[in-house]
């Protein structure tokens, strides 16, 4: 049996990755091909973790929140189980696989604080994609898409929105050296418009 | 409030390490000291998460276990953590810590299946123990003592402790390297002799 494809969607808060994972195995359904969604974090043991600590539920006590290093070895450990539990035997049966975020998520985001080498390294076994599509939109949309209120938390929230794409841009061109097939697209266009534009450069290279 | 010093115990299994936590506990206690016993995996949430998995309730399904990549990443992250949560909080109020295990038997353990280097870029953030004791015994000992009947397991067990074994040395070596104090003693001793000189050597260099 054919080996299934791996693809992932990227992109800033806000820039519908959500959405368009889903129109993705939609298109990949009504091209005949069995596509499952997931996402990052994962719905597993360590997913289920980094979930409660970004909800702050979880976290030191005393309102702390758990350490950037904790978190980018949680996110990495998480991505590996996530690969050995749903994604790899999904794709030895044949099934395409399309993550909302992965690999490049944690380098944008967790290099907000920490170096990007430090990142890569813990994600070094993980498999390369066969694809990604990474939805661009400026960090202004991402900032105000997070409808956030007061005034000093829209600056914040800015400011962050801002190196992380900054952050995106050069995880992009640094796995690109290593291979991996990165298409970016301008992801404020409206969502059925994006998800035709998307079928149409992004599964055409992908030969459907 | 002078910080505290922070210790650690490390040994093959069997050799010991829980009892001489206990036991290095109460001699500085007996020196006027505050001293507080730990372990890794620790009892915070990534530690539980771990037990889960060593006792074989949490898997990948169908029996399989987590990845050693999985495993080790959230080794890096349960110290992280612990160190957060617990060590450095109690150290700064001038408290001593001694965890039973910590870097020592990540590089040991895990490089049975993964490359040192890796192990130790994960961990390359962790506080530096003031001083760590290892209890040195031979690995028919280790296998012995872990009590497996049948003679195939008991041949695996050999095995794997006497990489294990190899493992701690090498390990040892690169963290001398580094300026890490380590102590080695032998750990076939009876636990009261080991003990006392434990405190001899150990707390004599420690200068208590």
């Amino acid at each position: 049996m054919e080996r299934g494809k791996f693809l992932v969607v990227e992109g800033l808060d806000g820039a519908g990755t959500t959405t368009q994972t889903a129109f993705l195995v939609a298109a990949l359904r009504r091209r005949g091909l069995t596509a499952h969604a997931t996402c990052e974090p994962s719905k597993g043991p360590v997913g289920v973790l980094i979930r409660q600590v970004l909800s702050g539920r979880l976290g030191l006590g005393g309102g702390k929140a758990l350490s950037p290093q904790t978190m980018a070895l949680l996110f990495a450990a998480d991505r590996e189980d996530h690969l050995e539990a749903e994604i790899k035997p999904a794709l030895a049966q044949g099934h395409w696989v399309v993550s909302d975020r992965y690999m490049l998520s944690s380098l944008a985001y967790q290099h907000v604080s920490l170096s990007m080498n430090w990142i890569a390294t813990l994600n070094e076994h993980a498999l390369v994609p066969d694809g990604t599509v990474f939805l661009r939109i400026e960090p202004e949309l991402a900032a105000s898409r997070m409808g956030m209120r007061p005034q000093v938390e829209l600056y914040e929230a800015l400011e962050t929105q801002r190196k992380v794409a900054e952050n995106y841009e050069r995880a992009i061109a640094i796995r690109r050296q290593v291979g991996e097939h990165i298409i970016c697209v301008e992801g404020s266009l409206p969502k059925e418009q994006l998800s035709r534009h998307i079928e149409e450069v992004f599964l055409g290279y992908l030969g459907l």
